[in-house]
């Protein structure tokens, strides 16, 4: 069975089913637009992305239950990062007319689940013929007081810069996965988890001066930090977190630099914020009661971006991450 | 000079450079989400379309300009049929790497001068390369107090349907441009305008029962408010508004059924709302404050949907509007 037979209404019907009713979306799918009741007091913090076919993934190695689930991962990342909580979503696809009905119910699966994870219903979308390939967009609203919020602007000099988890795994586990190999990195590239509690506590903390998750890579995503806030860093290549086995499954791809994965990888989704030395203690025992790992890499400067080797010596900065429309990217 | 040269960062922040600062969005674009100040009282309305290549235009008779401003135009649209008021939007683009600059430019250009006119900034988006062709996806957050907002459910027996301004003209439309010719009807479809202020007054009034906009065929969105609310309906062809000019514009392309244009066309953006026949006359003064024209073209029923042709014989119903997924889509 596939759309062709089902029908476009009877797809988006399929859909609504799956939501439930709750008081804050008195309108949901089915109307010409959904309504919300926003939060008194809150601003709303909307974000959107798009994921295309031959870009983003390759249907080839990504199965559709972790397409789903990572579509929207990305989306309450960038909620994350504004230190915001997420309260709804609304979904467009581009759908080959030729997709079956159960890619199509595993990819909501793998949605809906992470939606529920986080309690974000569904509240609409738009779906249409592709005759181009899979495009997905997805936009998410959250929400956090205006005070509350952090931006990518604040970084000041002597910040201690920090990040949570492990950098560098879901850029091994894409090369792993296009060389067919498996390993504990490849549900980071396939499932990533958005640090939602993080971001929300961080936020809450009021001690947070400058905020960002990692999509395009740590380079990219500081060097957004820095350009914002005016200011330069210093990074220690020996402290930036790897995942486990990093070194063991990295000798499996046979890479000339490693350390470009961590630096320019990207889709980690972990947060990357700057905090004054003194409340660095503080952030470190609120992460710990979620369980959530966080490292200093390194500090806020004057200017420059300066990254030392593990044995103190300069490391060239030769890649700065994702840019989607580079003369020349970079094959890594 | 094309994205590839000019790069991603480089083309979001021209595109930031278009969007002036004000108080409602205290983040705009260049941030992970975007903040802004919802009303206190309000529900957020919000409606997201995308738009592929192919699919729903071909770049070799639309331009850029048109292409722009159409893509704002029907999520515009989408919060008029909810009585909404616009507020802000964001933009998503899968671009094809070697598009061109002026073309984007004039892309942008439409979108904002149809942005200017409802004073609707742009806070936020996401922009990738696409290897199969451009794909736009615009999200648009409307407002407007709940007890105000029309939906589809809610027509009532013995209700008057009626309908804004001429519907078929940008079916039509697009019939000429695609066989390379001109006429009044190409604008509609090119650059729809969509009934914001008419929507709006509706909505306020409180005489209307049901509303939709017309944009996948007359038939199929009264169908979405004859479902929703349980009714049927009776509409009198004679009385379908017909733009200028239309039958000797269709007398140019040689089609079998002109009726097919009005009635499964789609793309019209006119609204299609009932209201209680006393309170008719009413909607039809409000309307005519702001120059829209507006036309009874029939009434709810307790079930069915019949259509009268001019003759008074009952018109057969073979079209019943676009069904992206269609099996036998409809060649007009």
């Amino acid at each position: 069975v596939s759309l062709r037979h089902l029908g476009e209404f009877s797809f988006i019907e399929r859909i609504a089913k799956r939501v439930s009713v709750r008081d804050s979306v008195p309108i949901g799918i089915g109307d010409d637009a959904a309504a919300t009741i926003p939060q008194v007091g809150s601003v709303s913090l909307t974000s959107t992305d798009m994921l295309v076919e031959g870009v983003h993934f390759d249907l080839s190695y990504v199965d559709p239950w972790s397409l789903g689930y990572k579509s929207l991962a990305v989306n309450l990342s960038d909620i994350a990062a504004m230190g915001g909580t997420p309260r709804y979503f609304l979904l467009s696809l581009a759908i080959p007319p030729a997709l079956s009905i159960p890619f199509l119910d595993a990819f909501m699966d793998g949605m809906m689940a992470l939606a529920g994870t986080y309690d974000v219903p569904l509240v609409g979308g738009d779906t249409c013929a592709s005759k181009v390939g899979l495009v997905i967009a997805v936009t998410v609203v959250g929400e956090q007081q205006l005070a509350r919020v952090v931006k990518r602007k604040g970084a000041l000099v002597g910040d201690s810069v920090l990040v949570t988890g492990a950098l560098g795994g879901s850029a091994l586990g894409l090369a792993l996965l296009q060389r067919g190999e498996e390993g504990d990195s490849t549900k980071r590239h396939l499932q990533p988890a958005p640090r939602v509690e993080a971001g929300h506590l961080l936020a809450e903390s009021g001690l947070v001066n400058a905020m960002i998750d990692v999509s395009d890579g740590l380079l990219a995503d500081l060097g957004h930090i820095l350009r914002q806030s005016g200011v330069g860093a210093s990074l220690r290549l020996a402290d930036i977190p790897l995942p486990s086995q990093f070194w063991q499954q990295v000798s499996k791809i046979g890479l000339s630099d490693p350390y470009r994965l961590p630096l320019a990888g990207g889709e980690d989704y972990e947060l990357l914020f700057t905090v004054s030395p003194q409340n660095r203690d503080a952030i470190v025992e609120i992460l710990t009661t979620i369980d959530v790992p966080v490292s200093v890499i390194g500090e806020i400067t004057e200017t420059g971006l300066v990254v030392s080797a593990p044995d103190g010596t300069p490391y060239p900065i030769t890649v700065t991450g994702f840019d989607h429309f580079a003369a020349d990217p970079e094959d890594y």
